[in-house]
């Protein structure tokens, strides 16, 4: 049996149920989208900081299945070609994380693309809003990878009651800490029509991530995550410094944490740090995760993950009015 | 109409609805406590550091309503016979955050008195579940005042999985971020058996506070709280480094966060910041409270609070099945 949720978000994108695939950097390719997009919800191949050639090999191998594209809106600017060429492919919706949307929202208006806007505070909910966002992605801090302070229990209803007020057609998704059926059901108490889910996708049989990596999420609790900047200063990203990254914390962010500019001058750390990426060596090579990795027990198939969260979400909403005696 | 949601910890307290107002220090008095519980709840009289002359006059004030009592448990270590007295006066509760429970586990248990442990990781849950709490408390960083790094929406499902799997008796209540009744829903569905309300009472006619900073609350926005350490240096209260303290931003912040070992030498600041305080001065003395402030729009009587947590969670809880499809 397939079960069903429906909201507006729904309806408007034509889903069985309101689950959206984070379009996370390197982890989200083709397969993982389609693998999401099939199970009913919507997937998003994650086009990261950009790079042409993987993004078309991405949307080759999500083959017929419906999918969006996400950016990492800021790293856009550098490469506004690539914008026009994920659009020719006929997204489903584009995804953009932190930056100013305002010079893409025309090109993305022109095509049958929704445009999906993800903002960490009240204050960039307004503009994305105000430049023309149909989904607002409302995200917390406990979320992994790139975010800032505010968390996914207060940003979401405040953000639903500003559009409630002076945007009423605009959809509402909550991200960060959605890793099972009880996040979805608490967010659509929260208010919103939908989630996006990252980690717990993460550690899916599709994510494009290193076996160890997966493992380690498997292996982590919640209290083995942290907010830094040093993993992107290491990468060589130009992070502006109000996004910084979740990862697990390991014996790197241990040495270089709180040390930003000397590990900024250490071109040898740099390779050292790529080197263990490539090899899986997680206990350098930190790995990036939200606080929710203390729920994520086992890398299944994306399919059974969605499913997994649709069945304890559909059973906590069928006995919410137990509650009321 | 008294609406009645009913959980493990409403059977267990005989309370009408599973809201527990916080034991905010210096805020919540008597009155506040009383008015709590005499709506169906169950308040906290706010012990705070620690003044034996001030709990035994809030103590009074609560009149022959049931209340709880809570204290900053390491604070207690400096008054050993402040936990006595309180005991005395046969509060329900007695409610410990921040520090090592172990050393009044026995004086507690030894009373009437229920055991509720404030925790803000996974790691603290499994030393109180272990010390004997009858109640833990998992309180996620968006919360006012005193607290540390994890989210409401992830500690609370990850405690509750702990507690399943290895305490199944104790319960839980979800704190940090509960303000309305879309929060309370969203918490039941997390698995917690109730809630921990702060920020949401300090905007209540009887909390303790300057008439401007409960006006500052109404008109701060989500966005507009920070974590830091300098209202406490300011203040002298000598916090162990893991425990920040969420305040509306104001200049007094923007001057000093980040410089800390200054303001620490800096007497004429102190009393700079205690005279500000005294007069409700909002620009220099900090408010305490949570992201949440950005839904809070009014100040009302504490009944007239749980009555609307309670009217808005009852139609989510009795609706949410219409999400199936």
């Amino acid at each position: 049996m397939v079960r069903m949720i429906g909201t507006r978000l729904t309806e408007r994108f034509g889903l069985s149920h309101p689950i959206i695939g984070a379009p996370m950097a390197f982890a989200s390719g083709g397969a993982l989208a389609a693998a999401v997009s099939g199970a009913g919800g919507l997937g998003f191949i994650g086009g990261g900081y950009g790079d042409g050639d993987w993004l078309e090999a991405e949307f080759a191998k999500a083959g017929n299945q419906t999918v969006g594209v996400g950016f990492i809106t800021w790293a856009l600017a550098e490469q506004p070609d690539l914008l026009s060429h994920a659009l020719a492919r006929s997204p489903k919706a584009v995804f953009l994380s932190f930056g100013d949307p305002a010079p893409y929202v025309d090109e993305i208006k022109a095509t049958n693309a929704a445009l999906i806007c993800q903002v960490q505070t009240l204050r960039d909910a307004r503009h994305a809003i105000a430049c023309g966002a149909d989904v607002i992605v409302a995200q917390g801090a406990e979320a992994g990878g790139h975010g800032e302070r505010r968390a996914t229990l207060t940003l979401v209803p405040e953000v639903a009651d500003y559009i409630a007020k002076h945007a009423p057609d605009v959809l509402l998704c909550a991200a960060g800490g959605i890793i099972d059926g009880r996040a979805l059901a608490a967010a659509l108490m929260l208010g919103a029509d939908g989630v996006v889910v990252g980690s717990r996708l993460l550690a899916s049989a599709e994510a494009l991530a290193h076996d160890n990596a997966k493992a380690a999420i498997v292996a982590a609790d919640g209290d083995a995550t942290m907010r830094t900047g040093v993993v992107d200063i290491v990468r060589g990203k130009d992070w502006a410094a109000r996004y910084t990254g979740r990862v697990l914390r390991n014996g790197f962010t241990d040495q270089w944490h709180g040390r930003e500019d000397e590990l900024r001058a250490d071109k040898a750390e740099a390779a050292r740090w790529a080197e263990a990426l490539a090899a899986g060596n997680t206990d350098i090579a930190n790995t990036f995760v939200g606080e929710g990795a203390g729920l994520i027990h086992t890398i299944q198939p994306a399919a059974d993950i969605v499913a997994e969260i649709l069945a304890q979400a559909t059973q906590l909403l069928r006995g919410a009015k137990d509650f009321l005696k």
